[in-house]
């Protein structure tokens, strides 16, 4: 392979190296009217207010069923806004590089970005490009932050949570992180498993536009899983968190590879999830609306907030049996995302 | 030294030794009533037009006389946005921590970030952090991400741009390239040299205040120095910039470095510098108001827009001389920020 076909720390000076670069991989793929003008920042004309939230993509490998590390750092972007009750508009975009990464694999990742972005509605609009030396890093490391526009009717804070109020989970759990394991530990298995990574904003958009305040909480469940994300909620709203352990949707394949490693579905991450706290009053309209989105057809309601054990996770099953649902304590699965 | 001295990788987990992590090492230093809500956003009341601009810091070494990887990181976005011509109000900060980096330095990166922040006016916002394995990091890389509110006297871009217009810059040449580079050889001088990272914002805000529509383009010369940056501007402008080679400020033990390394100060990076392109005839206003601000003490004029050479940046001296002045054509210094 020769040099010309890999990134070179050239590539980082800022000079012409980084131009060629950059107008070649970079403002050629992803072209639109605010990044062709190549200034530092970009100038956005948007009222506010604004939902702003940024993240780091590190995951390995760099292309895994169901997305990439592109794909990857646009919807989960686009769904921390969407988290906030917002509409994503706007991402930057920041590259760090590692020398000796393929210009095939920049390449590739770069579509992906694009697609993600159009499919999505989002534009890039600003950014910046790193190379570090060979062994400094690990390919690529991506950052993507988003701005959102508040959607009207969005009243969003735990501070709003209440007892009886009910919680649901937008579709099966446990989706991205078994891929990536099953990725990096040469598991397979006989259906197909496949990483979640998607935008889930249109459905939470709508749910707002449908239920406007009965919304109280939108969280996903990333690293940590779902069973952390409760944990956050019960903490922060200082009521308990009570599971119907038979309802909580877990895929069959991905349920027995979580039994084959050991993992609780609960605490093993995903990337095209929400979980959503709502009135209990408006469950079944709901229900009804985000079954009819292909993000969120496998939504499912798996337990309410409850005055007792304040700050603890509590998971009953049907035989009566309880266990408390613990916060994932520390390492799991490094770089899942 | 034990390992609860430095990163693990459950510290990335998302679960309760990143809680640990955050809680004490980032919304500690970092508090606000923003970050202290913990949601994975922010949302902010502002109103358009915005300034959006993101950069990533790979700089080595980490701390280096006259700042480190937290105060650049804060002071290269507040400028990335003062050049739109905005007021730096809120970023947001993103960590990809090496495993085994010391938790002293992160603390003393924290710290130096929220100092830059408290003297730059901005709040950090939101943010994320990482954690990779030994070897496929560098101790940290950070992003940030900021968002600024436009000036509404502010009527920056390179089409604005008109044969003749003067071009400014507000400090010293070369000295954040020449102290990384000397930090990295072991060099020493008889007079230390000190990056000049620093923000910018205020002495750009007013002149913008001062003279308008006047300032026609503001740029931060980092990577690729002032040279790089000049080209863009005859490039984008279709003009040719002329210097006066005897004008262009460099301290003079930076200079005697530069001789001595072979480099050319013009294409050495900097940290705590704009240049301004701005109609000829507020040129003594522009100057006189600068003086007062200890960011832009040292402005001086380089030169001035051409209809000859267009695309082409040639500096001239008083024997009549005259040299074309590349582009940073590829690798200088890698990780200078």
């Amino acid at each position: 392979m020769s040099r010309q076909d890999t990134i070179t720390l050239g590539h980082g000076s800022g000079g012409t190296l980084t131009h060629e670069l950059l107008d070649r991989y970079i403002f050629g793929p992803l072209s639109n009217p605010h990044l062709d003008r190549q200034h530092d920042g970009a100038v956005l004309d948007l009222r506010g207010p604004l939902a702003f939230t940024t993240d780091s993509f590190v995951v390995q490998p760099l292309f895994f069923p169901g997305g990439d590390i592109g794909s990857l750092a646009v919807h989960g972007t686009v769904n921390d806004i969407a988290m906030c009750g917002a509409y994503p508009k706007y991402l930057s975009l920041s590259l760090i590089l590692e020398e000796g990464l393929l210009l095939t694999d920049l390449e590739r990742i770069l579509q992906s970005i694009q697609k993600a972005c159009l499919e999505a509605g989002v534009q890039i609009v600003t950014g910046d490009t790193k190379v570090v030396e060979k062994g400094s890093g690990d390919g690529i490391f991506i950052n993507t932050t988003g701005i959102g526009t508040m959607h009207p009717k969005a009243h969003i804070g735990v501070e709003r949570i209440k007892e009886g109020d009910a919680i649901l989970v937008s579709g099966t759990l446990a989706n991205h992180g078994i891929t990536i394991m099953s990725q990096r530990e040469g598991l397979s298995f006989a259906s197909p498993i496949e990483s979640d990574s998607r935008a889930v904003h249109e459905p939470v958009l709508a749910l707002l536009d449908e239920l406007g305040d009965a919304v109280k909480l939108l969280r996903d469940p990333t690293r940590g899983g779902v069973g952390t994300v409760l944990n956050e909620i019960a903490q922060q709203s200082k009521l308990g968190v009570q599971l119907d352990a038979e309802s909580i949707p877990v895929a069959p394949t991905v349920n027995g590879a979580c039994e084959m490693l050991g993992l609780d579905p609960l605490l093993v991450a995903n990337e095209g999830l929400f979980i959503g706290v709502i009135d209990q009053s408006v469950k079944e309209k709901a229900i009804d609306l985000l079954k009819r989105f292909p993000a969120s057809a496998a939504v499912t309601f798996i337990g309410q907030m409850v005055a007792s054990h304040p700050g603890q996770v509590v998971s009953h099953n049907a035989m009566g049996g309880k266990r408390v649902v613990p916060m994932l304590p520390g390492e799991q699965l490094p770089r899942i995302c």
